[in-house]
């Protein structure tokens, strides 16, 4: 049976901010680098499925930060594949310092498309083949949580450039989430209270598109749309702080 | 006497575009990366600075490209400082592949400012203080070139935001290249030429402010200009692909 893959990293300098604490970019950019060489190592990454015409695709997303922490901290990102559905399998993550503290915790949940089709395979082949890799530790936290509707109370568009899209030529997660973070205040960014980001793909935008970006601010938390040259919506997301703001 | 330090990378999953080979800012960010951890590791990093209220700030770059790696490649970034000036220190890179093939190279320049006055300190005294920490090895390519003029042939626009910036509140150099480069055609972006950047940083752009990017093409080379607010020049840029494009 498998194990939890445990994978080390440090907050490097171009990973802070001004409060010197790791950006959420940065830490979700560290969660999903994380699944791919894990899926690499393991046999089923990107590279061996793009032999067969298939690739991962990533569904939704929940990350949940305590702390940032602070420029040059060792820490691991833990990974393990808690199950497989007949469309998403669920991958989960924990990010741990070198103390042992748990300060982070990620579940994500990611289909197979086929290239040709661009439709969804049925995983229960891969739930037979990689049952190996299927650790039986449930998700640390709640699974991504379904956004149904946003009311912008601002709007900002961008046009998708070639340092927005990734391998695949579409726009990158961590470029979702940075132009959706960018529309909020930066002392809410750079505040030091526990945060939760749930992210939600509904189908892919591509290079030279003009994207919408809609943004429902609250006090503590905001609701985000984006769309693609004016079809509908592409990917949704939430983010919220906690009350506690007097931590770290 | 110091030696040339080597620190270990490997190119990752979100650092390659669609050809599946490192993207020149991907590059660059680990030529930067290295800078930082190999100050910080002997003692006279930013965070050692800071508490001097002073800081090293990164003045000019030239950064050439044989071929780009391709994604998984492991590579060496070795880095050594070759001499000090009254203003500037210089900084090499050369980076490697694990057969021991040199695919590319850096010089970097660094001022130190003072954080109160924003002026350049003297750096005669890091020369004696850090004196074992020079490398009598010349530096591997040309210094980085000054760019005198530029005629823009297109411009752009952009609002400077949270993920733009760095510890110091100001764009980081990576954010900078990317902005110039998202104006080029995507087919000279991908392109396998061997490829030379120059970079010159006149003035810190800051959050909150809106940059005119403007950019003078040729058919295989760029010139670049970035102002802040209608101020005058704060970088100035140039890029220029070899003819060979059978390489790799």
């Amino acid at each position: 049976m498998a194990d939890i893959s445990k994978y080390a990293y440090r907050v490097e300098p171009q990973e802070v901010d001004f409060t010197l604490r790791a950006t959420l970019a940065a830490l979700g950019a560290a969660v999903l680098n994380t699944a791919g060489i894990d899926a690499h190592g393991k046999g089923f990454g990107v590279d061996a499925l793009n032999a067969g015409n298939r690739s991962w695709v990533l569904s939704r997303m929940a990350l949940e930060i305590d702390e940032r922490p602070r420029q040059y901290t060792d820490y691991t990102v833990g990974t393990w594949i808690s199950d497989y559905g007949r469309v998403l399998s669920t991958r989960n993550f924990v990010l741990v310092d070198a103390s042992g503290h748990e300060f982070g915790r990620a579940v994500t949940q990611w289909a197979m498309i086929d290239l040709a089709t661009r439709s969804a395979v049925d995983l229960s082949w891969v739930g037979r083949e990689h049952d190996g890799a299927v650790v039986p530790v449930p998700p640390p936290t709640d699974r991504p949580r379904k956004i149904r509707s946003v009311t912008p109370t601002q709007r900002a568009e961008h046009r998708v450039v070639y340092s927005d899209i990734d391998f695949n030529r579409h726009v990158n997660t961590m470029r979702y989430i940075e132009m959706m973070l960018d529309m909020l205040p930066v002392e809410l960014l750079t505040c030091e209270a526990p945060v939760r980001l749930d992210i939600h793909f509904l189908k892919e935008c591509r290079f030279g598109q003009t994207l919408a970006i809609g943004c429902e601010q609250h006090e503590r938390s905001a609701l985000f749309e984006v769309s693609g040259d004016g079809e509908t919506v592409a990917v949704r997301a939430c983010i919220e702080w906690k009350e506690n703001g007097q931590k770290g």
